[in-house]
């Protein structure tokens, strides 16, 4: 089976460009035993790539230079191996960035009427699953209380805050790189209040959108806008720390927020954590957002872009936040 | 009654002076109801009582320019108009910097015997409070951990260690300011190994002294400390954030660690707290800790200052690093 990959060519220092990625040509054998043959229907390109991208010892290993990148994507079987499994059959698995794959690693999925399977990779996906598990799991998430969530308009930002309103949140802040992201998010998101982060300092703007403070953080970004979250947390507030994706382009480490004396004075719960290690929740994430997403309570916005040979710029957007929601690639 | 009472003189910018203090004689009306007049016998200094000073809102009040400082204090009932309390009883209380005191809240003290009533500002007074609670509760550390404490020459931390090894740590590092204090850390109180920060990289000083990594920090100093933990805590690690004494003396906040990304990558809990809101843990603290002071299990060191009037320079020296163990004014 002829098959089409990105490879790594070189380790960016910095941003990501074109040159980063190479193109190349495979073919596949059929599937031993174990193993299915799958035709990649869509493919996720996510913040996390970019680490992998640095030859650093991480929660994932490094993408290797010369071998294909990887990552999560749903396809529909074309030649099985494995009992149970027949050629149709839906699943998700971990082998993006190419157009086949054998996979040996996979959930099959049952479609959902009226949801596309795209959303495998964002709202009943990975990304929902970070959401679901963060704000609830992570920063003990309680009905009442009031949420900032930063990169509010990214694929795990968008659940975080719909998630967080679904579950009775008093009051839902977040924050974005746009105003055309801000609006999107309260008056399509339902969330209560927004800021672009671009049009001043963070902290002030946060302190004016949470005039009773924040009793949850769901931080996606980091530096400033950690900082500004310590400043505006209640006392026993917990911040749930899901990625910083201010510093990924950085070559060096940035200092951090100069008032960590805030976790001590108003006794907070700092905690990090990896979606991997939260798979368990993942049947309890499905039985809960599937119906909303099924139900229409709940948006789950897409920047879909077509062809496998545009992942490299769908991925480097996301990284420039020209995406609303989850960005994935449809092959 | 005659009494005599050091006062903040003014607000210090920076390292406070002698000129911060202004000394005063004043007269104490007899006791009220429900008060007792106590003649204080050991007053305690302390690095927050550094911040006390600033005037910013904190977990407790800033001292008042011109009115009495105060802080923990053992004395012994001089005249009582409480209920059950006589003349010659022990009691705790709140009211140091000052010769006598007319006290409401107090907790009266049942001497131990062969142990010095001081102790009850330090191995079985907050101090010992704030290491029990820090360690076993906001820390969750389990036996067969190793744990890393900083300042663990002063009150808080030599307790810290010792606890840690008497509830079963594995391995127990502490960095301190000097060559005398390390040497006293791992030859007197147990400690597995220990390290003068003042020598040279705190990263590299922990990282060699911790070659399987850190379960549990306990924070007192902040800054380059808390960077160089974050290094080594190994995965699902906890940080206790129990004080900054590295910026307690800063005129502007110094900037954070720069790798809070490890708090992520490591899945790691950081956790601030205020001793103050786990006085229900007390009685806990007293049955365990009592028993190992007494029996000669647990080293409870003092640096002990003769006379009231030289309370001021027993608290900058605390501040500066001259004590070893808990320092106390003896009245």
């Amino acid at each position: 089976m002829a098959a089409k990959e990105f490879r790594l060519a070189s380790r960016p220092s910095g941003w990501p460009t074109e040159e980063t990625f190479d193109f190349a040509e495979v073919t596949l054998p059929s599937p031993e035993a174990g193993q299915v043959l799958v035709r990649n229907a869509f493919m996720s390109v996510d913040p996390y790539m970019r680490g992998r991208m640095n030859d650093v010892k991480s929660y994932v290993p490094p993408y290797e230079v010369g071998k294909a990148l990887d990552g999560g994507a749903v396809g529909e079987v074309v030649e099985s191996a494995v009992d149970g499994v027949v050629p149709g059959d839906l699943v998700l698995h971990g082998l993006g960035w190419r157009s086949h794959a054998l996979v040996s690693q996979f959930n099959k999925l049952d479609p959902i009427d009226g949801v596309s399977p795209s959303h495998f990779l964002g709202a009943l996906g990975m990304p929902a699953l970070t959401a679901y598990v963060g704000l609830l799991d992570v920063a003990e998430f309680s009905p009442g209380e009031t949420v900032f969530v930063s990169g509010a308009a990214g694929a795990v930002g968008s659940l975080v805050g719909q998630i967080a309103k679904l579950k009775g949140a008093k009051r839902v802040i977040g924050s974005a790189g746009s105003a055309d992201k801000v609006a999107h998010l309260t008056r399509k998101l339902g969330f209560d209040a927004a800021f672009n982060y671009r049009d001043g300092d963070v902290t002030k703007q946060l302190a004016e959108a949470a005039p009773d403070g924040v009793d949850v953080y769901f931080d996606n970004v980091g530096g400033d806008h950690l900082e500004a979250a310590l400043w505006s947390m209640n006392r026993n507030g917990r911040v749930a720390i899901c990625g910083s994706i201010s510093s990924y382009n950085e070559e060096s480490l940035p200092p951090g927020p100069r008032n960590l004396h805030q976790i001590l004075v108003n006794r907070l719960t700092v905690r990090g954590f990896i979606v991997l290690d939260h798979n368990d929740r993942f049947p309890a994430m499905i039985a809960e957002v599937g119906p909303w997403l099924a139900g229409g309570k709940l948006v789950a916005e897409e920047t879909v872009v077509d062809g496998l040979e545009n992942a490299p710029s769908a991925f480097l957007g996301m990284l420039r936040g020209e995406n609303t929601g989850k960005m994935v690639v449809r092959l």
